[in-house]
Order: structure tokens, then C-alpha cells, then sequence
């Protein structure tokens, strides 16, 4: 859902997909890089509010998880799309209530009401709950380190090819499918409760109690959980009361299950979730806890399995405000708050000294130009011109138009400095960046001139409209390779001038690069000019990338640094 | 209780307080002006959630309003301090739970419990509250408008001396006490309802139905909203099922008086809220709404008392997902959540096209250097070359003591650049940022030398300790008038290069201010040099301060800036 919020942020900030003859003309006021990254800031907010009914914890998902970059206008704007999505989604439960569109209609934007149960806890009770939060960080980063390691499996066998992708995927399946019907048969029947409040045993498709193989009037635990929709089977795990509905063995072995199943099913070529596996892990964990230590401890095993599912949040997606207001929305508890806090506390601290948070590793093994909000610690040890990339490449204000198809062919560069040199200049000047999106729009227009001169920049304004040097979509941009030119073309001129951002953002190359980094960070930069500290120099050393930071460009450059450190 | 945490962090940001003993050496870690930001930040964050009970809202009430400069680092700490809130609180108030510590252990963490109302509503009763979030707005702004002017009327009785403050206080303080026992004179005696879950009319200090001059049996509306806590009187307005429970007349009286004496009360010198009584009014108002609108909505009027506070909250203060989640830990109840964020969103809007947020009015009225997080429109057609300030003081990179002293005796600056010139280097070249604070230290340690030479800088370290240089309190640092310099010491020199910050965020005097202010604001910068386009000139222009980017210095400088546009 959160996925499918942002795509279609996503397609809506490309102005529609043309593709499709989904185009809205006022779309394209969102062709900029920046009103993208809100939009789909923004999305991803509305997909957590929608997939949870959980409106406010999507704006801090949105905060803490998916915006790197934070402005106030964004919290506000994030708000506003939950807030409509909140609305909607209130009538439509009210409309579905009566069941027209299947279970969408059932429970409230509450899912999981625990409001019945009595909040007053000892200071036993908290011990206990310390001990919770412990184990949970451990498993927390352990499920991350496995994650790992099995993605890096999968990703060697995806590519491969896409037979190799279904057979993977129809292999998952059928371990997850046998799980599910093959381990029930060894769970023990246990004879329905005489004051149950539900209907036991149900046999229909959604309920408490499961009879499967079991005898009239009893009915099987792990098939109560196994054969339940994932909703069911959390609140089933959350409900008070009910200390004897499941065997401690039955837990066991749905702990298991669903901590290995989730582990193998993430990296498949299916669209599957953390979330919900990691919930229903850390509520069966929790339910263990409490199932064992119900002699020490007066709480509810049903509390236990909220907080268990929050040690295992905390210790896996390493958020905590958005968890923390995510779990409240879900539960409707707020007396559990201090509780839940003091766990995600405990889990977040425990797990972050192993390892970094799930979405962080996925974002790093997919190769994903990713910057960290902070500086490396050793980045304070070089300067922005240690590690300005390559030979530069840079052109002059007036420029040949040969020079800049040969640059944009043999380089994938995406911003080339601009130089005034003599005669235009009366010392060679730096002028600013020029973009390669905006240079193959300007050849693109071949508005060349025969004379190495200066012009006016007029002639841009009256050959391009409004939006062509505007962001496209992904994918949609023109590229080096579909432009033809004449030989003669090739020899002539064109300024450059008109299309230069004059005035970019600069460093010194003295500068302490963790400093540029926080720079390029916090402005959300994509081009960082690095010039000379000393006049009488070329006015340009290099430009910084996102590439130029991240450590692995930096290691290969300075394989030593690590290790003296 | 906000300013309070505020103020607490801002004390062990200087390293405790000097004057009273109360210093730890640890605490000289926190001599940086980030991490006091941080402290002070997490600070308000703390008093917030100890003031409302409310841990989470407090996270949120920091990101939104306290923190200029957001850091997902912060996220992380403003969580940790206000769960350690949320644990130490829920322990203190089971500790008082007895009525050891007078009100304090009444009530859990949820103080105005309303769970147990109905959350079904039609398309009428949305309609409905569209119109009170859309009412609610127009009066948050009109109340924005009159507090301002209120304050600056204020502000010049204050100025005038403390006999002046005092007989404010005394004069408003007398108001209040007449408005607060007199008005109930006015109110009708209602009896008591047959069915009252709670004692009729009580007599003690805390309670429901106020018997003041009424016969017996009978309670007095206006006095049970006047006589109470505030606690109390909110939590009389937002009870459910209490349609009759105040009369229309009571309501509009205690509107008016809370509303007035709101406005009047915020300015003395008195540490005064404007929380609780926005509140207040809000919740009368949407009472009054509620009672209004019966015949047409089935909606209990304590829930319009929720949903009008909501939306006099959003019509001031501006703030919306932490007034949402304030409100949500404040009455734990997650149902209403979606009407909740309505009324904010509609509220806010309306608002916000009347004038700013009241904390923003309040900062600005204050004069405190408060930069907005983005440019303002007007910056865009101006480069920051066209704002720096008066004449540009630099020093040599080996400077004469003399010159030092008299610049730092002439200027409040706190930054100069730095330059070296030949001989020392080829060509002038900038060196980097001195600080005032810096110099100070530096001249302090008398380490002068007769010769204009270059040294190793090693006699910094030799000399001065790692604290030295670290920012002192606030009043506490060196002045310039503190020290005393003989002739031959004036006529001595001194190496700046040990103390100069080699690589400042520099931009070029062609940029556009709205971008340079971006970098500004961004980065939490404090002095940006803007160094020349061409090279062969000066290598610096001059030193952008916060000051320099504000409405009122360029105004100054452009005064037909505004009228153009």
C-alpha cells in the first residue's frame, strides 16, 4: 500500500503517464525535482494511512521513514493528504458496513480495539517488560542480519533470469502453503472454551477458532492462526482474556513459521510487506513472554503480545515515533503508551548497536544512491578535493557544438561546469553549470551560430516555451543518442549562456568534505561545484555527486583510511 | 511548563550555572551551539508532554513549532526524552495515586477520558462541522489579531517601567477575580438532574455542579465552569450526555469572559499559557454550536466541545498533526480522529488567510532575528551582493593587536573574514572566518610577537585548552572591554591563522538571496561570506548575518522593493 501510494505519486509528479493518454495539463507544475519528492513524500504518507487506517502515523512514517528531507511545508502537506484519506476512508467503511464489498466494511479505523483491558502494572511487570524489550531488539537485528543475507541469495538468483525469478517464487509458495496446512496437523485440539463469545468452532472463513481436524466442539490453536487473514490472526493474538486459548507448543511453532516465512517471502517477486510478518512475529513472541511469565506477572498475555510487537517494530524498522503512533491508532490503548515507548525505546537501542535499520540495508544492497543524514566520522579527515571525481570536463560559455556531442556521448555526466575563457572573459571565469537535460534540449532546437560570440540569449526565450526545459518524466527524456547532426552542424557554435545556472551552490576544495556532505545533504543537492582556494588557478577544481560521497567511491580512492582509524 | 523545560535545557546547555554552583564538568560537551538547539528542542518537547500528559503530542509539538532545524537524529532524542517523561510521570502518578501529592495522582495518563461516546456520524453532521471548523477559524485569526495588538499596547506600558508592569498585573488580576465571581451572580439556577452520576451540587474545591448561591438542589452553570480547575471546567464542557447541563445563557457569557480575559491575560508579567485557555474557549464555542445545531445533528455537543477546540487550536496556534495528536492523548479517543483532522485542516486554512500562526506573531513582535524556513517571495529579485552590510572590516592573517582591538571595539560583529595578503601569500587570498568569541580568547592569552611572520600555529595548543575556544553561556563570555592592552602590545602582532575556520560556507555576490537564504536557513548558519563572481577583485565582498536577511534591513535598503510587485 505504501508502495502503491508512491507510484502513484510518482506518475502523477511525471504529469500523468503519456503512454497511457493520462495526461493533465496542470500536472505539470509538478515537473521539478523537488515537488516530486514531496509528492511522493506525500504518497507514501496516504498509503500507511489507508493500508493501517492509522492517519497520523502516516504523516510520521512519512517523517521519520520517507522524506530525507524535511521542510515544514511538507508536514502540513503530508497532513492534508492523510487527513482527506482519513475522511474518505471513514465513509467508505460506512457505506461497506452492511458488507457490500466483502470484509473491507468490518471494524472501525480501529482494528484492533484492546480498549477492555485495565491499565496498572507494577514494577515486576516493568522488569519484565524490560527483559521483552531486550530479547526483542536481539531478534530484531538478528531477522535484519538474516534478511541480509537472503536477499543477497535471492538477488544472485533473480538475475539470472525471469524463469529462474517464478521458480523461486513458486518454490516460496509452496513452503509457505505447506507450512500453513502441513504444521496445523501437529498442533493438539483443545476443547472450545465453555464462556466463549464467539461462535466455536467456526468452520467459515473468518473467525476465532478453528476446528480443521479436530472432533466436534474442539478446536486446533495453530490453525486458528495459520487459516485466518493476517488481521484476524494479530487480534486473536492481542485479545485479553484469553491466557489458555493457545498452547505454549502451538505459539512455538507459529513463531517459528512466521519468522522464517517471513524472512524467505520479502525478496521474492511478489509484493509483500515487512510489516504485517514482523507484527504477527513480535505478537506471538510477546504472547510467549507473557505465557511464560504469567506467574511473575498480573498483565494480560494479550498485552504482552502488543508490546512484543513493538520490541520486534523497534528492532527491525528502527522507527519509533511512527511505530509508536501507528500501534496507538491500531490498538486504540493509549494507557499502554508509556509502556510501548519504554520497548521501543529498549528494542531500537539494543538492535541499533548490531546492525542498521531494515530499509536502510535494502536501500544500501540495492545500490541505491542513498546519502546518510550525517556525515561519515571519516569524512572529516578529507577535503571536498580529495575526491572530486575523474578528468573534468567543462566547456566554455560559447561553445562548439561538436565538443558538447562528443562530451555528452562519452560521458554520462549529468551537470558540466561552464568557463568563460578570453576573449569573452577578461580571465577565465567560472559561470556556472549547465545540466545535460537543458543542453539536449538546446541542441535539440539547433539554434547554432557560424561566430564564436556572445549573444544576447533572446533567441531562447523566442524558440522554447515555458515547460520544454522542464523536468520529464523518468524514462521520457531526450537522450544524446536520438539526435542527429550534419557535419557542418558539428563545426558551429552555440551559447551556452542563456541555459547556465550562474549561480550554483560552491565549496572550497579545502573544505572539510564531511562539511560539503552536510551541505549536499541538507539543501538536497545533485551537483556541488568545488573551486580553487587559491586565485590564479583554473576557476574550477571538480564537481561533487551524490556518487562522490558514499563510501564506497571514497574507499576505493583511499583504501587505507579505514583501517588507520 | 513548555517554557519551563525550555528554560531547564538552556541551563545545562551552558554547563549548569556558574552563579549558583551548579555546574558539572560534563555537561561542557553541550558548549556548541547544535547541541544546545537540541537540548533546548528536547527540553520544551518534555514540558510539553509532561504538561499534557501527552508524549508523543510533545515529540510532534517539538518538530512543528520549537525546532527550526530538523534532524531525524533529533526525532530520535526528542523520543527518548519525552518516553522517559512518559515512564517517570506514569510512576510518580501511581505513587500519588492515594492523594499523597494533592490533585496530581487523579486522573491516568488520559485526562479528559471520553471513551465512551458513539462515533457514528451522517453526511449532516459533517456539514455541520464544516461550518464550526470554518466559524472556529475566523475566530483563531480574529483572536491572532487582537492578542497582537493587545501585546504591542502591552509592550509599551511595560517599557515604562516595573511599577507600570505591576499595576498592569494588578489591574488585569483584579478584572479576572471580578469577571470570575461576579458573572456567576448572573447565571439561573438550574436543579440538579435527578440521574447525576457524580454528587449535586458539590461545595468542596473539586467537582461537577457548583451550588455558589443557589438554594440546595439547585447548581449554578456558570460558577461550575468558573469555580473549578481548568482540568475540571474542560472536562465539564467535553462530558457526554450532558445536553441540558449548561444553559445557552452560561455558555455565551463564560465564552465571552474566557475569550476576553484569554486576550488580556497572555502579555503581563505574569508566566501565563495560551493553551489551556484557547482551549477553553474552543470547547465553549463548539458547546454552544453543539446546542445550537441539536435539532439538526445527533452528535453529542461534547464531542462538538472536542471538535471546537480543535478548531480554535488549529485557528491559532496553526499547529496540526501535534494539536491532533495532543488532543488524541488528551481524551483517547481514536474514533473521532478523522473529524478531528477536518476541523484542523478547514480551521488551519481559513486562518492562514488572515495572518500568521500567534507564535510566529509573537517572535516577530518580540524582535527576535527569527528567519523563516523559506525565502520570501521578494528575495528572489535580488542577488545577496546587493544586501551585505555596511563597511566590510577584515583582518590580515598576522594582524596588528591594535587593529584587532579597535574593530572589536568599534563593531558588534561577530565574524570577521579573514585575508591574507602579500607578503604572506602570492595574491590576496581569503583565508577563512574569525570569530568574535575566538579573537577574544586569543588576545586574552597575550601571546603577541614583534614581527609580522607567519608561525606554526603550535602555540594555540600549547597555550590554551580544549575548552577554551568552546562557547561560554549566555552573559558569560570575554568582552572586549575586560581586557587591557599596553601601547607596545597594540603595537604588537598576532597569528589568526590557528583560530580561523579555513573553509566557511561561501557564496558568489551573483547569487539570488532567496537561494543564499535557503543555504542560510538551512544549515543554521550564522555568518555566510559571499565572495566576488570575477576573480582579479578583493577575494571577499562582505558577511551575510542572520541579520542581513531580514524584511526589515532590506526593506531598508530597497524601499520600493515591496510597491514593484
Amino acid at each position: 500500500m505504501v508502495h502503491t501510494g508512491a507510484c502513484i505519486a510518482n506518475l502523477l509528479g511525471q504529469g500523468g503517464s503519456r503512454k497511457y493518454h493520462l495526461t493533465w495539463n496542470w500536472l505539470r507544475y509538478f515537473k521539478n525535482d523537488r515537488d516530486r519528492r514531496d509528492l511522493i513524500t506525500c504518497g507514501s504518507a496516504a498509503g500507511v494511512a489507508a493500508a493501517f487506517r492509522a492517519p497520523v502515523g502516516g504523516v510520521l512514517f512519512a517523517l521519520e521513514e520517507a522524506a530525507s528531507w524535511w521542510r515544514s511545508a511538507l508536514l502540513w502537506r503530508t497532513f492534508f493528504t492523510t487527513a482527506v484519506v482519513a475522511v474518505v476512508l471513514r465513509a467508505l467503511i460506512e457505506f461497506c458496513r452492511s458488507g457490500k464489498c466483502g470484509l473491507f466494511g468490518q471494524g472501525g479505523l480501529i482494528m484492533f480495539d484492546l480498549s477492555s483491558t485495565i491499565p496498572t502494572y507494577t514494577a515486576q511487570d516493568v522488569v519484565a517488560i524490560i527483559v521483552l524489550g531486550i530479547i526483542g531488539g536481539v531478534f530484531g537485528g538478528l531477522f535484519n542480519f538474516l534478511l541480509d543475507r537472503i536477499l543477497r541469495a535471492y538477488s544472485i538468483i533473480n538475475e539470472r533470469g525471469p524463469p529462474f525469478k517464478i521458480l523461486l517464487t513458486i518454490t516460496i509458495s509452496i513452503i509457505t502453503s505447506a507450512c500453513s496446512y502441513g504444521l496445523p496437523w501437529l498442533a493438539p485440539c483443545t476443547p472450545c472454551p465453555v464462556d466463549a463469545p464467539e461462535e466455536c468452532p467456526t468452520i467459515g472463513r473468518s473467525g476465532n477458532f478453528k476446528n480443521f481436524q479436530c472432533p466436534p466442539g474442539h478446536y486446533n490453536g495453530l490453525a486458528s492462526l495459520f487459516f485466518n487473514t493476517n488481521d484476524d490472526a494479530i487480534r486473536n493474538l492481542f485479545s485479553s482474556g484469553t491466557e489458555k486459548e493457545f498452547h505454549m507448543s502451538t505459539l512455538f511453532v507459529f513463531f517459528t513459521a512466521i519468522y522464517c516465512l517471513g524472512l524467505v517471502t520479502y525478496g521474492i517477486a511478489v509484493p509483500s510487506g515487512l510489516f504485517i510478518p514482523v507484527i504477527l512475529a513480535g505478537a506471538t513472541y510477546g504472547r510467549i513472554v507473557g505465557t511464560l511469565l504469567g506467574p511473575i506477572s498480573d498483565l494480560d498475555p494479550g498485552l504482552f503480545a502488543l508490546l512484543g510487537a513493538a520490541s520486534f517494530l523497534g528492532g527491525t524498522m528502527r522507527m519509533t515515533v511512527s511505530v509508536c503512533v501507528i500501534l496507538l491508532e491500531l490498538t486504540n490503548d493509549l494507557h499502554m503508551l508509556p509502556l510501548v515507548m519504554l520497548v521501543l525505546l529498549i528494542s531500537k537501542t539494543i538492535a541499533d548497536s548490531f546492525n542498521k535499520g531494515v530499509y536502510d540495508q535494502i536501500v544500501v544492497m540495492k545500490g541505491l544512491p542513498f546519502m546518510e543524514a550525517h556525515a561519515e566520522p571519516f569524512m572529516r579527515h578529507l577535503v571536498a578535493g580529495d575526491v572530486v571525481s575523474g578528468p573534468l570536463i567543462s566547456f566554455s560559455g560559447v561553445e562548439k557544438v561538436g565538443n558538447i556531442v562528443h562530451a555528452l556521448r562519452i560521458t554520462g555526466h549529468n551537470g558540466f561546469p561552464v568557463v568563460d575563457e578570453p576573449p569573452v572573459s577578461e580571465a577565465p571565469e567560472l559561470v556556472g553549470l549547465v545540466l545535460r537535460s537543458h543542453l539536449l534540449v538546446l541542441l535539440k532546437g539547433k539554434n547554432f551560430m557560424k561566430e564564436k560570440v556572445k549573444t544576447s540569449g533572446s533567441f531562447v526565450l523566442r524558440r522554447f516555451g515555458a515547460f520544454e526545459f522542464a523536468k520529464p518524466g523518468s524514462g521520457k527524456g531526450l537522450k544524446i543518442e536520438d539526435l542527429d547532426f550534419t557535419d557542418d552542424e558539428l563545426e558551429m557554435y552555440v551559447d551556452l549562456h542563456p541555459i547556465t545556472n550562474t549561480s550554483p551552490y560552491t565549496v572550497v576544495e579545502t573544505m572539510s568534505l564531511a562539511k560539503a556532505a552536510v551541505l549536499f545533504r541538507a539543501l538536497g543537492l545533485r551537483h556541488l561545484l568545488v573551486v580553487p582556494k587559491t586565485p590564479g588557478r583554473p576557476p574550477i577544481v571538480g564537481i561533487l555527486t551524490r556518487h562522490d560521497f558514499m563510501h564506497e567511491h571514497i574507499h576505493g580512492l583511499f583504501p587505507n583510511l579505514g583501517k588507520s582509524h
